[in-house]
């Protein structure tokens, strides 16, 4: 329900998406705006296109105007229905931030994202603050990496991590019919929380992924090919699960030869090419004995792929969206996000809580030491606890009994 | 219904996969182990691990001691429960093929997957007359690749491109929210079937993809990037499908500077590496003046992902398997294929009909003129008609009116 107290602030208010799309980012959206329209303490509620980029070109669209059938329809579509962007605001920026947002009465900004957009959100909130322009500033979260610090999880990475884990328990299936060392690069630059969700979709204890490796612990080559190696005299087999982000002890990623774009942010470019798969594949084939090495390389798929969502993923990504709006509408605070909290380890339960802008901003979170297998190659019991209730239910495994006939 | 006519050929039934796994394949093998069962025709059940090497291992399980559940709960699972393999069998091989059948009284083959093993099929059903022995031998239908002569499609196919088209429409929302250049990769050695698919996630008339590139048609690297750069200019991105099987003018394939592996039916490697997308990557970047150019290839997830079905095509995939055993065990022929007609083109609904396997061995068949677009860079609306009901309904996509506000 919402808030109804009327904010002293009263005024438009402007939403937007920045980062990677995900396929509940849209639930966000859609639950600002109807929270938004419910309150009755917003008058205009503006959309702009791409993020700040379309806010500095004064692109906004009305989506007082959009019907709710509409608002269902988007929010239960994948990727950023208002566009997005990475960018990350200049001084200069935020001056004309500020003119375009005065001459529409904005005084409510909510941005929709990861830890470089909370970054935006925060910048954009000082700068007001220091140049006398009254705004209030929340950042709704969003990340598949389930990388931001405050939360437990995040809006984006229970969907992802499903299709992680579906991918991983077909693949595991595939690889057991054409056995052989079958590599899966998944995303995650610095957390390896989504690579680690291929761990659910195992079921035998045969099943792979067999060795997982994460960026939170430093990749070595020949450790690589050694552990390859083990699990194939064993198996005959070997299904690998791989963070793009894995890097050398010098903190080097591994793919870094292969790439050279950085983003506004300084990010390096790690997706959207097969280069660290296909160099893993070639190591492998070199340094082991094992035949039919191939790799693949999950990319943008595993973020906005249509029909894989996590209901509980979906409902809380909402749920954020309208905690955003009423906390701005409280007036305790002029800034802040949103942060999902666990209440008990039990049962799957959580709470929302407000936490200022800064710390969730810039700095990101990594898997806890508790979730990384000692050996540095696998997750842990407690990891697997953690994620399965945010990656919902998957479907059965069935395999044959496979009683042997006697031979003649 | 069975038939319950016995066969004058009495005995044991073998029944074996082989060549790349499906989401449904499964669902043939089952298909046709209830079929068997129900029959009262056939007393023991075998299956062979991993194709015709599970055979000459004599490497067998007991399918008549396994559960309805399980074998439901098997149908419903991707990939080969079996096993898979890729073996074209020599005349020494059938020899043991024959020694070891004959030893448990084996007179039923059934052989599920492509057209290569449509061939193994042949070649053992040959060797076994010209030696003597008594074998009916038939071949029950499987590719992603919906290459397989004398059939409208094939199952296997309707899931894979009910995954490809959801990845594409995903992709598509995701390139329109980061634009830039997109190319996916997709599966495909000689039928752009499963790259076509690509369209059906197609809803408005900016919709990517874009550019599609099929096997059937000369691929040229320079008109490529034209294309490219066109649709860039145009709407400021372009998504693009490739098949991975796309060839120069003289028919060389363009990723095959990358690859050197070839199996037993000389078949070159081209999935499980990220190569030619890397490569097309590179071209645009050179060529045109688009920036943000990202490629993902497919891979095996379009295979064995875990939950993306057709309806269609798992009902089908269990129907031919059923078919199989019926024809088997019908004195009329003693060897063949179960072949998918398309009765009506209005209202889709199919039969059954037995082909010899020599007429679905070996040879694929290709994308028909009519599906190919003058330009041959899209699929026709024929294609679209054709391919929309083996994939089933996809979910609505929404997407925001976007009124736009008036500048200030």
């Amino acid at each position: 329900m919402a808030t109804k107290k009327t904010s002293s602030s009263a005024g438009n208010m402007l939403i937007a998406q920045s980062g990677g799309p995900t396929a509940v980012i849209n639930q966000s959206l859609v639950g600002a705006v109807l929270e938004a329209k419910e309150s009755g303490a917003i008058r205009r509620i503006f959309g702009a296109r791409h993020g700040i980029a379309g806010i500095l070109q004064e692109d906004f669209i009305n989506l007082r105007r959009e019907s709710p059938a509409t608002l269902e329809r988007v929010a239960a579509t994948p990727s950023a229905a208002l566009g997005s962007v990475r960018k990350k605001p200049s001084p200069e920026d935020c001056a004309r931030l500020f003119e375009v947002m005065q001459r529409h009465d904005v005084r409510y900004f909510f941005y929709i994202g990861g830890n470089d957009s909370a970054e935006t959100a925060h910048i954009v909130y000082e700068e007001a603050k220091a140049s006398g322009y009254e705004l209030r500033c929340y950042h709704i979260p969003k990340t598949i990496d389930n990388d931001l610090r405050e939360n437990d999880h995040t809006p984006g990475y229970g969907s992802a991590a499903r299709f992680v884990a579906l991918a991983f328990a077909g693949d595991n299936l595939d690889n057991r019919a054409l056995p052989g060392v079958k590599i899966n690069v998944v995303m995650g630059r610095n957390a390896g929380f989504l690579t680690a969700a291929s761990a659910l979709g195992r079921r035998f204890p045969d099943d792979g992924p067999h060795l997982i490796y994460l960026p939170e612990r430093a990749f070595s080559m020949e450790r690589f090919a050694r552990d390859v190696q083990t699990t194939f005299r064993r198996l005959g087999r070997c299904v690998v699960a791989v963070s793009e982000g894995i890097a050398d002890s010098s903190g080097t990623p591994i793919a870094a030869a292969y790439t050279k774009e950085v983003d506004a942010h300084g990010n390096v470019q790690l997706s959207g090419t097969g280069a660290l798969g296909d160099l893993l594949v070639e190591f492998i084939k070199a340094k082991t004995d094992a035949t039919r090495v191939r790799a693949d390389t999950f990319g943008y798929l595993q973020r906005s792929f249509f029909g894989v969502v996590s209901e509980t993923d979906a409902r809380e990504a909402r749920e954020v969206g309208v905690r955003a709006v009423r906390l701005a509408l409280d007036d305790a605070h002029t800034e802040g996000s949103v942060a999902i909290r666990r209440k008990s380890a039990r049962t799957y339960k959580v709470f929302f809580e407000r936490v200022p802008l800064r710390a969730v901003a810039k700095e990101t979170r990594h898997m806890p030491r508790e979730f990384v297998a000692r050996k540095g190659n696998d997750v842990t019991p407690a990891f697997v606890e953690y994620a399965a209730p945010l990656v919902g239910d998957l479907p059965p495994i069935g395999r044959l009994k496979g009683l042997a006939v006697t031979k003649g």
